[in-house]
């Protein structure tokens, strides 16, 4: 991996300052068109070992570029607003948007090789990294950024050399700290460790280009032109390539699936309704209490057809906690910063702080919902959301939070009744528009992707809880103690673990999932289900 | 102030059932017309005495309403990046976009009241601050929000008995914390402090709602009516209601001015300007690494005529630093998230955390620059932006920014000439656009606009720097000679200060603006000023 980078590779002045002009041209020429196709967000990782050049090979990158288009994150120890929600957060927030570059000065790979040197985690752990590492990337590429990953390399007696020139020149000598000194002692095992990285994420829609750092002109140059031709290739074709999907194939012998087979005829009396409802609140308002609670946080998805009783829904949940505690989002179409990411983007910046709930009232799941049914994505885009989604998913309870969803299911008649209803309601009737009726007309199309949703989505860790919403009451106390019932064990598991070890929390996610799972495909059987329990 | 508020205001139980129904159904109506004219952000504060049930108003607020388009803020400790910025950035970051309510359990009352209290703040202290609170109010109220601050009230007595019957309550009684009882004891002082600063800050555009806070249901009932009443009101009226403004009187006899004085004919030759560079860079480039400036941060903005060099000279700014502690941020159009908020919250969103540099191509004075000569806001706009502006850098410099302002002047000829040049060149070409060329059309009515800018906002504490740019080396040695000079002085007034003391820097501030303001009024006397100091 490393040895055509330690052939001793350098470029002469004259060579270098003969290339600079022509280079700079085009790759402002480049930045340019960029910036006016809006299509394409350029993530650019500079790693490698100390004194290798990082910092300066980003600097060359800004004399030659228009700094106004780009910006550098640099990634150091994270802030308490990170620390307290999923690692990837921090990256989240910093992709560049279409047409923008954005250099990365660290990356989600330095966390694993740190870890793996100080022996925090295991080889296996690390691989596990690797896999979540490249599925990202893909994702990013497949969204239509461009990833280039740069490796600056030494070999170890050439970064002593490095250290010690930069450290017996004046202008540069503040760079170099003890601790680059105390760097040069982990060489071998960052090289083993970086070396193990580098070959399981070298991807063909991500690789890695390695560059010797010894010599600055031959380094800034190589980065330069690599950049160079990467824009200009991603610049000639004209959109993102597409994933390699399968079509969905679909055999139904029956006619029957997870959401014919649901008894939409479950009801609840107002007066057990009642009593049920001050039960479960008042565990909710329990559970949000907990210690343990304090260390985790809770997401709720909220998705089903119009009318079927969301909004209601999630004012119960509400109503059990404090208004401080909780965020109620609700998802319509994608604003302009919004379209300008990755489509999972903008519901990473709703994620919640530790002790705190993010409430969803729709979701990511308009990917393989709206956008798949209106045709507003592309059949390779919505085909591969569903493994981005699970991905997104997984971040978020190995983090420790709680995920639940509930798809809540109306008959189409009993949806006519409430659309009747609200447009009797001054204050109800801006729910119901032109597009609501449209959407009625493809209900079977969204049967369908519902259907396949929760056959490629309902995973152990985050199970989708199916929820009969033809009777409000039911609805509304199946969801409460549904959630009660995740939050519980969510926490038990965590107390039984080592305190909130998120493998444990997974064991219980899994765990109650069957159970959830269970609920919705054999609905029928579980009358015994009347909220009696 | 809190008389009215001491009477023993009870509602009987059947009167607040039966008039809940009605309120609930206008207030969602209200909601809905609000998020349907997205016109109005609506600001709510819930302040008041401990146990007056700041926490249940909350609560009951969220049942009545659609918690969908409510989000609440509680602000307890800043978290760390909120502490590496002007107090007043985390209220920015969470203010309701138009057609939303935001409710501030907590807000920019609370740490003046808590400081004052404390003896942290001496009481002239305090009035700068309601001083400080009411400009940003009346800001709030003049870019169309809804200000709603309520203060909820109890007795000494009445707190004691709140607290007992509180913790008496099972369900209630973890809500009550030795915290509490300890602030029995607290409770004169804050009577007199919250009671001083109330006053201070009941103005006409944001009045104080006092509430007795002891009958849960009298409370709930008030505040919800007001919050009612309000929102109507904003509602009847269809646009926000314009500043008091006086309209701008101008004479001038003999025709001079800032820019006609500025001698466009000041140049250097290649060799100084490349010694000067270097030397200038060199020294830029020890400032911000200098040990006193990880305290402190940089703030520059850029302003001038289409092509008047100011993306060469910041690149030039940026070649000395590192690529890490800077941003460049680029000001074009705002986007859909910015258009839904107060105009300088998304220079607001730029501010740079400790240590690092934020530098701004155009600016938070775009509002009385092409904003106002293109009419895109209104004469009552523009006009109080002055004062809104130079609040915003006052905020800034009080929290350790070091601000320098840039405006770079070039000659019509000058303008032509560089257009032409841009139009031959490929990667030039983008930036010369048929609004470019329009621009010029208006190039008496903008330079009104800036002599206006300058004599509003040079302060002594924010100078403009303006800056001969008809020689791109003269003005770029000119540009980094200044930002050296003033990040040295704040730098030495802060060592001489009590640490990074903000009142020594304010007056540092002042004294390099009286420099810099001369060198603009007085440019063609000032030949000596030829960059040879």
């Amino acid at each position: 991996m490393f040895e055509s980078a330690e052939i001793g590779h350098k470029l002469t002045k004259t060579a270098y300052r003969d290339a600079v002009p022509a280079l700079r041209a085009a790759l402002l020429q480049a930045q340019v068109s960029l910036f006016e196709k809006r299509k394409t967000p350029v993530v650019v990782l500079i790693s490698g070992q100390d004194g290798a050049g990082k910092g300066e090979t980003i600097n060359v990158l800004y004399e030659w570029m228009d700094p106004r288009f780009i910006s550098t994150l640099a990634f150091s120890q994270p802030s308490d607003e990170e620390r307290e929600r999923p690692p990837m957060w921090r990256f989240w927030r910093s992709l560049p948007p279409k047409g923008r570059v954005g250099i990365f000065a660290g990356s989600w790979y330095s966390d694993p090789i740190r870890a793996r040197i100080a022996g925090e985690i295991s080889l296996k752990e690390l691989d596990a990294k690797a896999e979540q590492i490249n599925r990202f990337e893909a994702m990013l590429v497949h969204e239509g950024a461009l990833v280039l990953k740069f490796w600056l390399h030494l070999t170890k007696d050439g970064q002593k050399r490095r250290l010690k020139t930069l450290s017996s020149d004046p202008r540069t000598a503040w760079r170099v700290t003890q601790w680059n000194w105390d760097r040069l002692k982990t060489y071998d095992s960052l090289q083993e460790v970086a070396g193990h990285l580098l070959r399981l994420t070298n991807t063909a829609a991500a690789p890695w280009v390695v560059v010797e750092g010894t010599d600055d002109l031959y380094r800034s140059m190589t980065v330069g032109q690599v950049l160079l031709a990467a824009l200009q290739g991603k610049l000639a074709t004209s959109d993102a390539l597409p994933a390699t999907v399968a079509p969905m194939v679909r055999v139904n012998l029956d006619g029957r699936n997870v959401l014919s087979e649901l008894d939409l005829t479950h009801a609840l009396a107002d007066k057990a309704y009642k009593d049920e409802l001050a039960r479960w609140q008042g565990k909710l308002s329990e559970l949000v209490r907990d210690p343990r609670f304090l260390g985790r946080s809770l997401v709720c998805a909220f998705e089903g057809a119009d009318a079927a009783g969301k909004g209601g829904a999630i004012r119960r949940i509400a109503a059990a906690m404090d208004a401080r505690q909780y965020q109620v989002t609700p998802v319509a179409a994608p604003t302009e910063e919004e379209r300008a990411q990755p489509h999972l983007w903008r519901f990473w910046r709703h994620l919640p702080r530790r002790g705190h709930v993010a409430i969803f009232d729709r979701t990511w799941y308009g990917r393989v919902l709206v956008e798949r049914v209106e045709g507003f994505c592309s059949e390779a885009d919505w085909l591969r959301a569903y493994g981005e989604i699970n991905d997104f998913e997984h971040e978020l309870i190995e983090s420790g939070i709680i995920v639940v969803k509930f798809w809540l299911q109306i008959s189409q008649a009993e949806q006519l009744k409430r659309f009747k209803d609200r447009e009797k309601v001054a204050f109800k009737r801006f729910k119901i528009t032109q597009e609501d009726w449209r959407n009625r007309e493809k209900w079977h199309d969204y049967q369908q992707a519902i259907c396949d949703m929760v056959e490629r989505t309902s995973t152990g860790e985050a199970p989708w809880t199916l929820v009969e919403a033809n009777d409000k009451n039911y609805a509304r106390i199946k969801i409460l103690r549904t959630l009660c019932q995740r939050i519980e064990a969510a926490l038990q598991a965590s107390a039984a673990g080592a305190g909130s070890d998120a493998a444990s929390d997974k064991a219980c996610g899994s765990a109650s999932g069957q159970k959830d799972s269970k609920d919705s495909k054999g609905a029928k059987k579980s009358k015994r289900d009347k909220v009696k329990q």
